[in-house]
């Protein structure tokens, strides 16, 4: 198929009997080359159509973070799921200034379709992740797109439960890391969506969690989210409070589960992300 | 105690109920500040004295590599074990072309002493990690000397498999990944060894198991290996057939497994890892 054709694979591994691959491919939506990582586990290798989670990372990662460092890989084979690691931004777009902060431009997506200039060119990963992306990999390869689930951590925790609760019959199964639930009132969020989306902040709502809630989107399925109480960012960024009050008054099922002890890393994610893909195996087990 | 306190703790991290932290201290043995990674299972946290593994890392990796890329620390909770991640080679050790090759020099110790300038003074990671390293982690923290294993990918196998077998005592349980096993036949061992340790080949017999095997040095306990059949560094480099030869000569007790399709990179490694702790555990469970 055509979509294959324009597949480079840049790396392939064995591991715990499936396959970790890497790939890189001229991207029609962000009108540059954009990778993303793909875990297929043995009974893809095998043929058989299966369930896929696509797995969002956090500011400054990449492709390779969550498959790299969430150690789940053992787990995601035995379950049958693959994982689709997607980038976090455009790279090499040109943008004056995307690399100089770590918290905007490269690195930085937020996931979502930059409607200001300089960015909205190819500050797209909007549709990114929520069309071509999961369009290509689902033509490519063994994956089942009636049983598809998104996680992700920190920026890319934010990505998972907003474009979940817009797109509930998409994302059939949902689940987060550390998010920011509540990107409209924080640093990180004011800071890339004052730049992304402009000033009136009316348009920042369809990519907040806690005011998607407000504003009647949910999801059918119940909402997994962890979050470490050590975490450096907890006060200042992902206040997840907002998301339980939130969560509450609009009757959306949510187990939010705090962690003593825990902080922002990946030693944090790995902890808890077997019992994710579990959460995703339960649900999507039975779709369909 | 004068140990701990030229331990300067860089990072620490909450991981599974035990704790990861990474330390720099200043190594008197290497003559420089080095740098170790530490996982402290659960029951080490709550003062119980614990077996532990020494992971030895290979070519270009650091303190670091084995612990955020093994996928094991799950594991190594439940099992309580800790882990003890060294450095590959010291660090600004200042020795010309120290930082030409990936493998001579920085990242490339091959955990001997060097005898040859330049590299003697401070390229001298077998006593570093026979000696100081043990005798400094083992005071500060709460680990059981009485149970102690070693385990190393590729040089860092290499490691591992020459130190247990010289001192069967001391490391009570060996395993390796992918290990070279014959240095002194290979390119990497023929260029590493000849600038540490001179031409004269009969000093090179004690840092080669499979010389040390035809040298009579056995270990009590079984020697676990696995070795993906599609590492790209198995013809040239690794050789694991000379392994099996002069085990089965020797009488010493191998379990090497041969995987079809594995590579050689931490995919591989961290498909069998949790086989390794198991091994470890086993029988340093016996001990004492």
């Amino acid at each position: 198929m055509d979509e294959q054709s324009e597949l480079k694979l840049r790396e392939e591994h064995l591991c715990h009997g499936g396959a970790v691959r890497f790939y890189e491919h001229p991207s029609t939506t962000l009108g540059l080359a954009a990778r993303f990582g793909l875990f297929l586990p043995p009974a893809a290798l095998a043929g058989e159509k299966v369930p896929v989670v696509y797995v969002l990372a956090g500011l400054t990662c990449t492709d390779e973070t969550f498959l790299i460092k969430s150690a789940v890989l053992a787990e995601a084979a035995r379950l049958g799921l693959a994982l689709v690691a997607p980038d976090t931004s455009p790279r090499g777009a040109g943008v004056p200034g995307e690399d100089t902060d770590w918290d905007m431009g490269t690195g930085a997506g937020f996931y979502l379709d930059a409607t200001q200039e300089p960015w909205r060119k190819h500050y797209r990963m909007e549709s990114y992740i929520t069309r071509e992306l999961p369009a290509l990999v689902e033509a490519a390869f063994p994956l089942d797109g009636e049983k598809r689930g998104i996680t992700g951590h920190s920026m890319g925790g934010h990505g998972a439960l907003v474009h979940a609760l817009r797109a509930p019959a998409f994302w059939k199964s949902v689940s987060a890391f550390a998010p920011i639930v509540h990107p409209s009132a924080v640093p990180w969020g004011e800071k890339a969506f004052s730049a992304y989306l402009g000033l009136d902040r009316a348009t920042w709502r369809k990519y907040d969690t806690v005011c998607l809630l407000e504003d009647g989107f949910r999801h059918p399925s119940t909402i997994l989210v962890d979050q470490g109480d050590a975490d450096q960012f907890l006060e200042r960024e992902l206040q997840p409070w907002h998301l339980e009050k939130a969560a509450a008054a609009a009757g959306q099922p949510l187990t939010l589960r705090r962690h003593a002890q825990y902080d922002h890393s990946y030693w944090f994610v790995q902890s808890f992300a077997v019992d994710h893909l579990r959460h995703h195996a339960a649900i999507l087990g039975k779709v369909g």
